[in-house]
Order: structure tokens, then sequence, then C-alpha cells
């Protein structure tokens, strides 16, 4: 779950990376272009006061600035230790750079110098090495293979581009795409507080700067576009940090598609896990999982204004049918319900709005606002103030007055002015679509913290992102592990996971005719019975698997015939369960390369197989976890008995399904351990069939 | 299927509505923000040279204009018969003024006086009469309850704000969504041709006005907002019939969610159809379905162009891994792919850009395009050529030199127009997300015809529509009715669809002991046989269906259970088919008020009424046409064989399909058809049962 490389030491002060008291570019360049000559620029202008150096072998000037030829050299102009150190140099010279930074008294370096970890082995030799000799000089260093860092506050700027201040900490394995977020933050009125640019993180890591930005109090929401998480447990703990903090975490993380694993895996060299598993450990993190720079500028913007739906009921306030029906679509589009208002709410409304007026939801104002805009104020603070009501989408002309009409504009603007003080007055979020966002009242709104876009969906996804969530509370540490697992039959994994409390039918395993017979007289074993030829992926392959043995002649035939048709190792002489008045479930875990035990529950057959109607959880899960967990599945109706049938036992299946979860988590050598299926019935649920897998 | 009213006459000329000789506004009124005032400032001041009269029956000045008391007085100002007059009276003075007005020699009326059906029996009743006035005098009439029309082309703005001149003739059910989307034609340097607020469409229909956007040359693109098609089978032909002239149709119809028809019922009194069938209706005419005006604007922009995509492959150039891979989820998340580029343009991308770089898709240019802006030029040139790239999305920071390196400046710009060259000479489109879309080199590519967006999801999903679809070229024409069917009973609708070429397990319908034995005789039944007690909707409840009787005996026993226990009108002895080789399918149709007989097919069980897995289609359909529905199900692999079966006999199933089709659409008297399920099997399929539903 860890890159291999040297122990990383226990947190170190980043002071000195992001307040330095003096930075050094090494292998400052005059050639415009080259990220030696773009750090020297920022270096020279957008560091404040600091004293800056800049080292060029040759001694060229840079930038009109005199340059030193050696870091030693570097040393003596500061007067002391050097502090910042941003290394610039080609791979082949990195080693030789942060050997003489270090000894010049460096406490971090940043280090933009590529072709090392991301490009293979031999790069990769150099890279630990470099790590190795800045951890043992009690120093930190963030890349290589990266663009820079930032801190507005201290205003330090030493990347491609000044970003604008403001209180998002972006953490980022992409230069372009900071740029990118960054644009679409000042467009938002927002800024950054510190950036990183991540690189191949060999040193510092998305989960040591998550940390720093817990701890810094100018950053007030963190924006993380990862590639790799490299210690997916840690990352986890760390969001749950940060939200527990106050500060949402929101996470740009590609990998849905094939072609965009293929990417990532060409551009950082990144281990990547399934886009499931980033889905699953941002819940269980509590960040927010977005699709693009859009996208998380819209929710960033949304989630720092601090006011969130308690639930997914929006009230949808229109000036006309026509966009009141699309806000509605809109809204189902990203899981939020627009219900019929209470008969209290409707009631209140008709108060406010003329005769006849559809106060049902969507609440149409059609020209009633027109003539009054005062309305629209009137109407917010009703809905605000229904308990049913959970959010506002205003959408349409509202703003059109103040942009079209100079005999409406104050009265619109009064309108806007007087919903501002509403809003910000209580803790429901409003959302606004506008025809008019750049008009006086969308400043207006957009001022007192009101997301207004131009584009409706926009407006639902920032809704449905404010969504309270119900915080997850599991304790994701893995337990100690338990003794290991070495036997991975059939059997070993009915034990183990049998101790662990899943029920599974009666079974005697049998090498011989002998043993067959004496099971035959077992107690707990009654026809009609099943034999399953074990030693095999998939049991049922090639008749493996026979089904209703109704006495012993019928069991030893096939018995005999196993032997014949599929020499098994060992065959298991089972109760057989009455499958046809149950639920089939699959439920299993995965040790994934990042997040370690993930689990899986999905429901038997075409659920899982045709349609992937499954859910994933990082392990261990609790049974009320496991509960929201089967739930959430598409075809979560069967469980609760759709198609008239009884509701299955919950409760038991979900008491199976975090046992799995539990044994998963104690055994870090299983690559993965299976039921399927399980059957759960209206009373119990019992496993059918077990498989675990060591890691090779 | 088409509303209630006077019988439509064949189509009449509409030259008066587009480009009266004069104007008349009755109602016009003095007082801001009245619809009276609003058109009748339009009348004066956005219709050319056209002589314009305005009737105020107190005789008040309106705008600084003189007014007439009376339509009368009006016909003297013209001087001859009136041409278009603009109705702006109230509902209680509309008979008058309409009668008036065709006296006068109206040709055409735009009636803007609202509070008619939209509002109830009384209002719809005034409505008929209206049209009726109307339609006996040879006129037309747009609206009531609209907010007015506009053609650019012949200078006529007769709405709420005024209109930029394009290409795309808007027809709308609402008018703020005008607004919205006129804004975003301008924004995107296109406009409106024509537009037309439909109101009730009490005389002219959306259908009506499509038809004469296809002889209008002015338009090339038309985009609906409806809320009812009013007569859906005509919809769906106006809509092939202006695909099939080049003029692309895009429909922004709200109903996905349950607030969104409650909105549109309650808008227009709508009657609404399932937004399933809506899709059905777009896709048989050829029409693209979008969400909101941003995504209409978006498309419309795109398909103006002219470029298609012949398949889904995209390819994906960017500047940095991050957009990259981004772009790639983005794509996928519209349905498109980016697969590996072939072997032989990847050794063409080789010889354009630096060693190391990715070509595999995404390609990257990482540094290389800072260098040498050509080199995007150059390998999008080389993904333009490759045969297995459908188009290109290109994202990322290109266009950023331009804005903010002004020794770069010049580069970039030149490369963008050899991009524009590129592109414009080839039919493949090319989409661009940029962070700086509105720089020049945006403006150079936008100006070209490509699409150039800030969020690389509107990217994505132009791209998306611009995927050409095989043509739909089943005849939709309703034959002509069958004799009507009467027996709604189970052995009728086995008749019904028997005599179709269904195929059905031997059956007898037996109302007696008697009956019952010399069925058993019958030479085609053969044991185990199952009986169906008849008469209730579903025959399986309470026990109504025994299966698997082995013997006579065990009918017989069977049969009197069944007289006991439920006293069924008769009971079906039919053939038991093995069910448990082959796959269950439901095949239906159901009568829409809108578009009439509709067919559904699903896959049985789980898929269909746990996760709605099902495909609609406007009945009838042909066999290759049943196909591609059953193929776009979303379990549709296990029709091809999934987990280990056979595949099923496509071409036999797709033949039920279509009979089912072809029987409701020969049946306008039944309100539903259904089999359920059909059983699928390695050859050949089979229904094992059917009913129909009468039309009340």
């Amino acid at each position: 779950m860890s890159r291999q490389g040297p122990p990383r030491p226990a947190a170190r002060p980043l002071t000195a990376l992001f307040d330095p008291r003096s930075v050094t570019v090494v292998g400052a360049s005059a050639v415009p272009g080259k990220w030696g000559h773009i750090l020297a620029l920022r270096a020279l202008r957008s560091c404040g006061d600091r004293p800056v150096v800049l080292v060029n072998r040759r001694g060229t000037e840079v930038l009109g600035h005199p340059t030193r030829r050696s870091i030693a050299e570097a040393r003596s102009e500061v007067g002391g230790p050097l502090d910042l150190v941003v290394v610039c140099v080609p791979a082949t010279e990195l080693l030789l750079a942060v050997t003489h930074a270090l000894a010049a008294g460096a406490r971090s370096l940043v280090v933009i110098t590529a072709g090392l970890s991301e490009l293979g082995p031999a790069g990769a030799e150099t890279e630990q090495e470099a790590v190795r000799l800045v951890r043992a000089a009690g120093a930190v260093l963030v890349g290589p293979n990266c663009l820079g860092i930032v801190d507005t506050g201290s205003q330090l700027q030493l990347s491609h581009d000044l970003l604008p201040r403001g209180e998002v900490s972006v953490l980022s394995q992409s230069g372009n795409v900071v740029l990118d977020l960054a644009a679409l933050l000042r467009d938002r009125g927002l800024g950054v507080a510190r950036f990183v640019s991540l690189g191949n993180q060999a040193d510092l890591s998305v989960v040591d700067l998550m940390e720093t930005c817990r701890h810094h109090d100018q950053t007030r929401a963190v924006a993380i576009y990862a590639e790799d998480v490299v210690d997916g447990r840690a990352f986890v703990a760390a969001g749950r940090a940060l939200v527990a903090a106050g500060k949402p975490v929101v996470v740009l993380a590609p990998g849905r598609s094939a072609s965009a694993i293929r990417s990532a895996v060409s551009h950082t060299g990144s281990l990547t896990s399934a886009s499931e598993v980033v889905d699953a450990a941002c819940e269980a993190a509590g960040a927010h999982r977005v699709d693009h720079p859009t996208q998380m500028a819209d929710l960033l913007q949304g989630l720092l204004a601090g006011r969130r739906m308690p639930g997914r009921r929006t009230a949808i306030l229109t000036d006309g049918g026509g966009h009141g029906a699309i806000a509605a679509d809109a809204l189902a589009a990203v899981g939020l319900g627009s219900p019929v208002l209470a008969e209290v709410t409707r009631t209140a409304l008709r108060t406010v709005l003329p005769t006849g007026s559809h106060v049902a939801n969507p609440v149409d104002l059609a020209g009633a606002g027109e003539q009054d805009p005062m309305r629209y104020t009137r109407t917010l603070a009703t809905l605000l103030a229904a308990q049913e009501v959970d959010g506002v989408l205003l959408t349409g002309y509202f703003g059109g007055y103040s942009t079209h009409d100079s005999a409406m504009a104050a009265h619109e603007v009064a309108a806007a002015e007087a919903m501002a003080d509403i809003v910000t007055a209580q803790p429901k979020p409003v959302a606004v679509h506008t025809i008019f966002p750049e008009g006086p009242t969308g400043r207006l709104l957009r001022a007192a913290g009101l997301p207004v876009h131009r584009d409706v969906d926009r407006v639902a996804a920032v809704l449905a992102g404010l969504v309270e969530r119900p915080a997850d509370h599991d304790d994701l540490t893995l337990p100690a592990p338990a003794a290991p697992v070495t036997d991975a039959s059939y059997e070993g994994a009915r034990r183990l996971l049998g101790e662990a409390g899943v029920c599974f039918p009666a079974a005697r395993t049998v090498h011989d005719l002998g043993a067959l017979d004496a099971a035959l007289t077992a107690d707990d074993l009654g026809f009609p019975l099943v034999l399953k030829a074990t030693g095999r992926v998939h049991k049922s392959e090639g008749g493996g698997v026979v089904l209703g043995l109704l006495d012993a002649d019928a069991v030893r035939a096939a018995y005999t015939r196993l032997l014949v048709d599929l020499n098994p190792p060992a065959v298991s002489v089972e109760s057989m369960v009455d499958t046809s008045h149950g639920v089939e479930v699959i439920v299993g875990s995965v040790a994934d390369p990042r997040f370690g035990p993930v689990l899986m529950v999905g429901l038997g057959g075409v659920l899982t197989e045709v349609l992937s109607d499954t859910a994933l959880a990082i392990a261990p899960v609790s049974e009320a976890r496991a509960r929201r967990l089967l739930l959430s599945l598409r075809g979560a109706p069967l469980l609760l008995g759709a198609r008239g049938r009884d509701p299955v036992d919950l409760g038991a299946l979900a008491q199976v399904v975090s046992r799995v979860s539990y044994v998963a988590a104690a055994h870090p050598e299983l690559a993965e351990v299976e039921l399927n299926p399980v059957l759960a019935g209206t009373s119990g649920a019992v496993a059918l069939d077990a498989r675990v897998v060591l890691r090779r």
C-alpha cells in the first residue's frame, strides 16, 4: 500500500517550504520557455522581500540579474545557510545539486527536474537516492517532476503563472489543471491559499501536504488533482481530519475510462486504483469527487459559502413555466428532488403571490415578478422558512430587469439585496440560474455567497454537492494482522470465514469413498445433498457441482463420476439449501494496491455480472455501513421485497458483509476473499460458496 | 392522438404571418410592462417599413403614437384589408376582436391573450370558437397565450425582446426559454431566423411551423421547446422531413422528472407523454433531444458547422497529461470512446513529436507545443487523416501563449490559422476545450466553425451530438385499421397475435370437465401440461397458474381446484415449455395519447421490474429496428450469450417484436398489447402469455 522507498520520518516542519527566509534557484536559465527561466523569473518577481539567488554554472546573467556559478557561492551571497532551494537541473545532475544544496543548509527542496521515476527504474534509483539524502539531512523535498509551489499568504509564488490569492489550497499532479482551476476560481471571486505541484511525490506526498493544510489558517478548503494517492489509507484519514476541521476536500481524480487510466499511467507512471475504489475512498474520507475543473471550482465556491442542504428536497422558484420544468429535470439528473410543497407552505405562498399562481413546486411567479420584483424576495423567504425545503433553486429571468429596463432596475436590485440578507441570515443554500449572471443582481448575489450561474445544470450540480452527508464513523484503521492464512483451499476458506461467524451449510470434505460413507451418516448432513469438486476457481464448470442428490446411492454414483471426470483434490459433501426463496448476494474483498482491502457487494447473477450493479467500500465496514452499502445497489428493491417477495433479513446479511470485511482487513496476505453467493433469506443468511486467494 | 377541435384545413400560406404588408396591434396599451405595451413598442420600432396601426378602445396615445378606437378604423388607416393582427385584449374580448379583425381582412392573427384553454373548459370553448372563425375565413392563428413571432429575414420582431439575426428557427412554448436561448446563440455568433411562441397551439401547431421551416431558406436548423407536440405522428414526420432536407432538429422537452411533468401540466395545460416516449419519437424523427438551453445552443453551433463524426472514436490532443485524462473521462461520460490509435498513426505521430511523447491516445504534446505551436497543427492533421479517428478533442492550454506571452503570440495564432484551414478542408469535427476561449486563437477557431469552450464536458457533449446516426427508414404511417378487436380475453389475445405470426404453445380453452377431457386427447397437447385460470390481469396471482401437470388425473384435480378457488370464466390447458434454457423477454405496446402505439421491449423479471431496463420505439417497427432495440438494452449481453449461455435466436425474437408492433398499429382500439414473457431460445421464440386491453 505504500511505495517502496526510504522510511519516512515523522512530521517535519514545513516553514522552510512555504515561508522560507531565502530562495535559491539552481539551474536558472537565460533561455525563455525553459523551466529554469520561468522559475528564475518568479523567484525574482514574486517572492516578496526575500533574498533570491540564481545559480547558473556558466555564471550567465538571467533576466538582467547576476548569477552564481555554484551553490556554495550562493551560500556566501545569502551569508548563511540556504533555506528553500528550487532545483531545475537536468536529471543527470540532480544528485550533485541535492548534495550541494543540503551541504549549504537547505531545509526544503522543490525539484522541477523531470526524467526520474516516471521514466523507469534507472530514474527511480536516482530519485530514491535524492530522497535518502534529503531525509538524512532532516530536510523535505517536493517533486521531482513538479512545477513548483505557491503560498499566497507568505507572498511566495514559485510556479509557472501567478495565482490569485484566496482560501483554497491546491495539491496537484498536473500543472495545466491548476492553471485551469486557478482561472476558474478567479472568475468566481476566489483564489488560492497554497499550491503544491506534487510531481512524483518521492518525499512529500499528497497526504503530508493535506496534513499541513489542516493547520494552515488561510486554507478553508482543499482541492486535489491526483492520479495516484500513494498511501490510500493515510489519504482517507487525512481527508477525514480536514473535513472534521471544517475544511471541505474536493478531489479530481480521472480514471473512470480506460483511456484516462492509460493516460495517468503514462503521465505520472501512477499505479492507479479502479475508479470505483477511489469513489469508495472519497466517500470514506467525506471528500467530494468531481470530474473536471469547472465542476471543482463551482463546488468549492458553494462549499466555501458554508450553507448546506440538510436533505435533497429542493424548491424551484421560477418566473416562467419552461425554466421551472427544465430546472426540475436538472435537479433530478443529479439526484435531487423537487417534491410538492406542504399545504401550509402553499397557503403561505398564496398570500404572497397573485391568485392562480402555481405554488406546488416549481413555484412559478409567471408575470408577478415583472410587476413587483419584491415578490421574488417574499417567495424566497417563504420557501426558506418551509420545513420541507432543504434548499432553493432560483431560475430564469431574474437579473434581466436591471440589465434591460432602467425603470425597473432599482426595484430589482433592492429585491436582490433583500434576498441576500434573507439567505445569509439562515443556513439553507440558495443557488441561482439566470440569463443575466453578470448583471448587477448577479454580482450582488454572488458577493453574498450565492452560486450564480448562466447554466442550470451547473446550479443543480452545486446544490447536489451541498447536501449534508451522514458522517462515516467506521474505524478504517487496519486491525493487527491475524495469524496468516496458508490454506487457500475451499475447506480452508470455509473454516476461516466460518470462524469469523459466517454461516455455511453443513459439509464434509472427503478424499475417498470411505470418508464419503462416513459423511453420509453424519447427523448434521441431511438429504438432499450436494457434491462439489474442489481445486478449481469455478467449481461448477465442467459439471463440478452436482445438486439434489436424494439418497446415498445417488451420492456415491455422483462421487465416482466426479473422480473419473475431474479428478479433484477433494470433494465437499454438503447439505443442499433451497435457493428458490431468497436473494443471492455476492460479498467479496480485493486487496487494492493503494487502499488495501476493499469490500464489494452485489446482487447475484445478472445484476452483478451483466449490469455491474455493485457497491464498494474501504474495509473494514460496520454492520450499519454494510446495510447502507447493500441499500445503495440499484437492485436493492429485491432485498426489500420487490416482486411480491418477503423482504430478506437485512441485519443478518449486513452482518455477513461486515464479517467478511474484517476477515479481509485482518489478513493482508489475502489478495481476495469471496462468498458467492450468500443466500439471504427472510431469516438469516447462509454462504453457499467461499474462496480466498493468497497474494503472490 | 389529435386534440379535439375544428378540422384543420390543408396547408395555408403563411406569408401574412412572417412577412405581412401591415401590422395592427389590437389592445395596444400605454402602461409599461403590459403585453399590449410591449407589442406596441415592438410593432412601432422593429417592423421594418411596414405600416403599423395601434388599436386602443379609448384612443389613448401609446408611446407618443396615436391610436384608433376600433379595428374598423384601423382598416381605414391602412387603406385596405389588414394583414397581420396582434391581439392583446382580455380573454373576454377575444371573440369580438377576432371577428372584427377577420372582417377587416386579417389573414393572420398572433394572439397574446391568455386565460383560455390553459385555464379550463370555459376558456377552451372560447378558444375553439376563435379557431373556427379563423379557419372559416381562411386565415391562421398563432397562440393564444403566446408571446409573439419574429422573422429576422423580413425584419419583423413582434416579441418581448429583440432577437439576433441568424439561421436557427425557434418554435417554443416558453417565452423566457427563448430569451435564454437567443442570448446563448448570440454569445456563440449565431442567431434566429424565425421565432414563433407556440402558446396553446389552438390553430397553428408546432408541426405546421416545422413544415414552414423546411421551405424557409434562411432556416438552417430548428430548435423546439415543446411541452406538448399535440400530434405526435405528424411531429415525427415533420422532423424527418426537416432532417432529410439537411436541417437538423434539436428538441428541448422537459419531463424526465415528475416535477417537470407537474410543471408542464400547470404551465400549458399540456397532455404530456412519458419522457421515454419523447426520446423514442426524437429517435424516430432523427432529432436531437437536449436537457437545457446551454446544451441546445452548443449543439446547434456544432450542427450548423456541418462536420459529423462517422463513429464514436475520438482522438484526444492535449498539452498536459491531466487534461488528457479528464477529457477521456468526459468523452466516456457521453458515450464516446478514445481507443488506442493504430500503429500506423502512432508511427506518423512519432515523426511529428519529440521522442518519448505519448502517442497512444490521449496524444500528449507535453512541453512540445510550448516550443513550437505548429506541433499542435501537425499533430491535429495526422489525427484527422487517421482512418480510425472519427473526430478530435483538443484540450488544455492552447490559446494561452497568445493571451499571456507576446513573444509566442504570432506563432500560436499562425498555428491556429493553419488548424482552421486543415479542419475546414475535411469532414470530421474538431472541438476545443481551452483555458483561454476568448483569446485570439479561440475567436479564430470559433469563426472557422469549431466549437471552442471553457469547459471540457461541454466540448464532449457537442462531439457526442455530432455522431452520425443510422437513418431510421421504418415507415411510421399507421396502417389502415384492421377489423376491430372486440374479444379482449386471453383466448382472443392469443388468436389475434397468433394470426399475426407469433408462436404460442399448443392450448385449448375449456369451460367444463368434458371439454377438459377432450383437450387431454388432443394430438398437439403433450404432458407436462399447464392450467391457467383466465379472466384476471395477473393469471398467476392466487395460484391461478398450475405448472408441471404430468398426467390426466393431475390435470383434472388441478382443474377442479381452480374452479373451487377462483371460479374463472375459462381455463386454458397448455403444453408446458421448458423455460430453463432461454431468456424471458417482455414485448408490449401502449397507446400514447400523443404518439399512438408505442412499442416496449425489456428483459423479463428483475431487469424490467426492478431496474426499468426497457427500450421504446414508435410502432410499427421493422425486424431490423426491433433487433437494434433489443440490443440497446443494458441487459442485451444476456441475449448474446453472457454467463456461458448460447446466444438466443435474435432473428426470431425480433420478428415477434415487429409483429406485435404491427398488430398494435393496426388496432387503434387497443390501449395495450402485451406478451409477457416471450421465451427466446437458441432456435425460435415462443410467447408464454398474451394480453390485450381495449380502450375505454
